[in-house]
């Protein structure tokens, strides 16, 4: 089973992918196959909505790619699922984002829970993903965000693991989380020191999102062609350009 | 008053513009200037998710470039409000689409509405986008979609108008519509006739959403900063290229 | 386009009602001509539900009046809209109260807004109202009240916006609000000022329920007759009298 | 214990009245004595909201003279419950209206319910009214309405049974209902009669709502006043007069 | 009318029992005779999904047996409800719990209302369970518990009430209470003097379901065969023996 | 990776039980090794509530000896997750029914499902445990049954794949779904066969069980201490016995 796995960010080097896939490898089958892939044409890192538009259309790009190299299933490797609805429309086989399989394993595992993001300003837009992802609303607690910048995320870790602890443990005992969720795929593998700490499950959305992937592949699973029916047939071409965000004037 | 209207579809000609305009500019005060513009550079009409994933680094350029030009305001013309929330993040002025200005205005008329599209393949989407505009969604009745070709919704008004007013009769009778929504913008200008034969307030998303723009620049309001927070600072370079989508084979 | 504005409160005097007219003038479009009527006969200022039963009467007779003298839509100048739906049954001309416009316009400029109401006591039957306002109420972060009496809201407005902006900021800080509204018709012309101090959005429901009505009037929509179907034909007398509300003793 | 009716329908007579007080004293218990009045000075029956706007003053004045004559509670004989907050907030006895003392009694004998009107008119209606008694919404699978006249129900009973018997059972096979409740205060003393039809427990709106203020002043408890807060001292007058309505020209 | 208590506890005193008989008769209609059972064979508290889960097949086999012995009602004397959907299907009379009344109570009498547990451990449980009752679940505005031990809680009743008293005001003050409802029937006879010191309703779930069970018995009204079905005719045995739960190693 | 599956019927030949292990052991890697049991001291199938409240006892006590037994997770071989909660409390490793695995599995795959059951008396009970399965509860389209009886559905698989397209075709034709679930875990293996005929996914609970219990343990994920709190300390009997249910007199 060969699962590529879409890193909607720009320019990670070989030996981060490979970091990266180690991880993720530990909690696959033995029959197992990931691969990363980063954006190479777009210099875009995920970090707003605007982001999310501009590498769209690379990231359907490499989605119906991994299809025709046979890949059986396709990973947005992201908090914030970008495109997943459009790839689900461009691949015939299973695409599913980090947000979505981390609010569902979340599901199963308590009653309400919390997410830990990574910037204050990314709080409004996550509680409204929320409602798009299948997931009953209502047991979203509360989501709080740590205070670490997004390229210190992995340079530190035992900093972050710290930075989430504390954060973890007032949505417990402040918002009545029984549940956490690592709100950045760049929080790999720190999900286990947090759990140890505050003594309840915390989710790695990366883990959750391949073993759930690996699951619709076994079970010969794939979205449904009515909730995301292939687009009309025909070429579409689009713009090649630049945008520069100077505080709103170009 | 300058409003800019992006119309995310390629390729209109300027008399077809000037159309849409002379509408529009029926339903707005006298000190209302409208100007509309298509997609030039991206070979798509938005009919799914990933014609909005490839068009949305257009639209987002041209809603920057209006911003520049002085504009008071933009307007994405689409029920599907495509890029509007990425629009919202770069640009300081107030951006709407025609989708959440339909749903806003239809809910102030009566408690339940419905909505008419126009393919069923659309449907399923359609239900999930009402929960995302602010609309308490328990409010919608029903999607159904008429039997017409997207190209030729203009060329015989008059079959359109039979076809919208008879799939709008089964909401009322069927599905206990109290108002209804047309739910396209192609639609334009036959609201009236199809409210005349129902006799129930129908809602023309592309005059909504004028009318509610005017409204919000009157009241010098702006979305809020904190929902759509300004990028980070800096350029971004995305892809340049083509998609074929061939059942599924690219 | 004629307005004609229905202020639920008894006896205001002349010069206070042309004030409110110039402020709510200067949104409105150049065609626009607003009139407002304060209760006569009434002896009743809206602060509670009792206030409103005794009210209606009058209410909806001066909605009566406004069609039978040609306007072209009638504003119910009051947060609880009082009466509407009595109104939008007896009249086929549209009518929208203050409560409702403003939430539907908070919703479309983010995604969790909070109310800024006069007293503590009316913060329950403001968090039900929201339920019958066609908004997702889970968009409702929180309602906060200020320390000011009510007929001194107008006589030191510096320090109503003072309050305004201090509980507004515990909105958005405590609550997650991303956009304010002002909880009275009273606190007219100072969301500007009060959206200049905290840097988010705040909704004058007067403004919105003005703007709102001339699009409503500009797209000749009136709400529909089958949620507020015409009453059976006939004469209705009711009650005269007076009501002591003395400590539950009368 | 005494309890007083509030019947907000103009002129029954006598015997119309103690035909109603004979069928309810069967569910009381022996210490309960039931009184009605209805409207006196309003000649209006309650089948709109305009006619609820116009009787609120009445029935809040009947309210407070029941609390005065040491009455220990409060009922409103309609489905539509109408005023009851006012009524609440000017008196310190508990109050309650027919709807919501059915919706609440339907919820504890099943999952879902269905609700059976006088007419199709007032079904958008009574479908908001229903979010605001406190039941969980998502209950309702459905409102139907019967095929007769208001003034006929209780002159051929068998004839009404039938009538509800017919559409209650389209209710239970078609839209899923488990629980039956009659919509109109009218249809006292039939519930019986359709439940043994159809099989399934059909609400008595009259019975419920004795019966439950009944058990609320056995157990000494009283509306919140919280919720109700009483009314700002003080007198309020208000109109008399004379309100036509003839296919909406006064 | 006579109805079975069946207190899903095991061996409690003739003595206790009929401490609780007196107090709960003082709410019944003077023909009311009530008559408590508790579990006798199975040494089970409830304090658990897993108590109810060993306590479920004496609680039903009393239920059958309460029929056979021609009691009018069943009530299940528990905050949780414990096998009430089983005894329904068992049994043809009506059968209530503690918990679903106390929340429909509640909902009658404000619109917001807190619970008060005994134990922060079951907090989550009970934020689940409101969602089962009928009850529209967003009423709910928080739970808190009190620092008492369950075997304490009848032995310094002031202390008790002390207690519900300090944490009932925090409901109102931090959480937004309009109502209360003691959330475990141990505090049986205490909600009038917590009542008094906050000066809202307070609901005594014992009091609220055996009034709510005698209005049910009055009206003839029985749960819905459709929602609770007779299971298959047969014979079932199930397994004697012994589980201990020690630290997680049996 | 060793897991216990907990059929809740009883006596299940080994044929039978080594049948269901073949066709599962095909969606599991090839580490994971299954094992199922059977009831064996409870004649009880689960088919009410009632049957889950007789069998809870014995599903508890085979958690609590699968824990002991070293193996790694524990799934409730059932669509009704009979006394998973309990045994979340008494057990130390993952516990997963087949319902809310297949609920939250067909949440990833589409916007809106139905469930296919095996008989109309259960569709109202279905209705209400979605609620409690942490899944968005109105993405449920429809729950419709098939005509075939418990015992045959194994005997004549072709048959019972007939009847669950035709079943399933009305669901995506009438009902707007769009991802089928089939709501018993008797229907193993059928789940391809039908979602061939129909064109979409349509998911195998039991499949859906496995394969996400062995994501949980590869991701070392266990249920929460808080959501499911280790009930207190110490022994428990409880009643053995004999309950016959013939219509409703024992």
């Amino acid at each position: 089973m060969r699962i590529k796995i879409i890193n909607p960010d720009y320019g990670m080097t070989t030996a981060e992918i490979q970091e990266r896939i180690n991880i993720l490898q530990q909690v696959t089958g033995p029959d197992v196959e990931l691969s990363m892939d980063c954006l190479r044409n777009s210099t875009v890192y995920i970090d707003s909505a605007l982001d999310v538009a501009l590498a769209s259309a690379e990231i359907v790009q490499q989605a119906i790619q991994a299809e025709q190299q046979n890949y059986d299933g396709i990973i947005l490797y992201c908090l914030s699922d970008p495109a997943v609805v459009a790839c689900r429309e461009a691949a015939g086989i299973p695409v599913l984002g980090g947000g979505q399989a981390a609010f569902l394993t979340a599901a199963s595992l308590g009653y309400n829970f919390s997410l830990l993001c990574t910037s204050p300003q990314r709080i409004p837009e996550k509680k409204e993903f929320i409602k798009t992802t299948g997931v009953d609303p209502t047991r979203l607690c509360s989501i709080r965000s740590i205070d670490v910048n997004l390229s210190n995320i992995r340079k530190d870790m035992n900093k972050t693991i710290d930075f989430l602890a504390r954060e973890g443990r007032r949505c417990v005992e402040e918002d009545g989380a029984e549940v956490l969720i690592l709100g950045c795929l760049s929080f790999l593998g720190m999900a286990e020191a947090v759990s140890k700490r505050i003594g309840l499950p915390v989710i790695d959305p990366a883990m959750a999102v391949v073993t759930m992937m690996e699951g619709f592949i076994r079970q010969g699973l794939c979205h449904s062609q009515k909730s995301y029916p292939t687009p009309p047939r025909g070429s579409r071409t689009w713009l090649a350009g630049k945008v520069s965000i100077n505080d709103k004037t170009n």
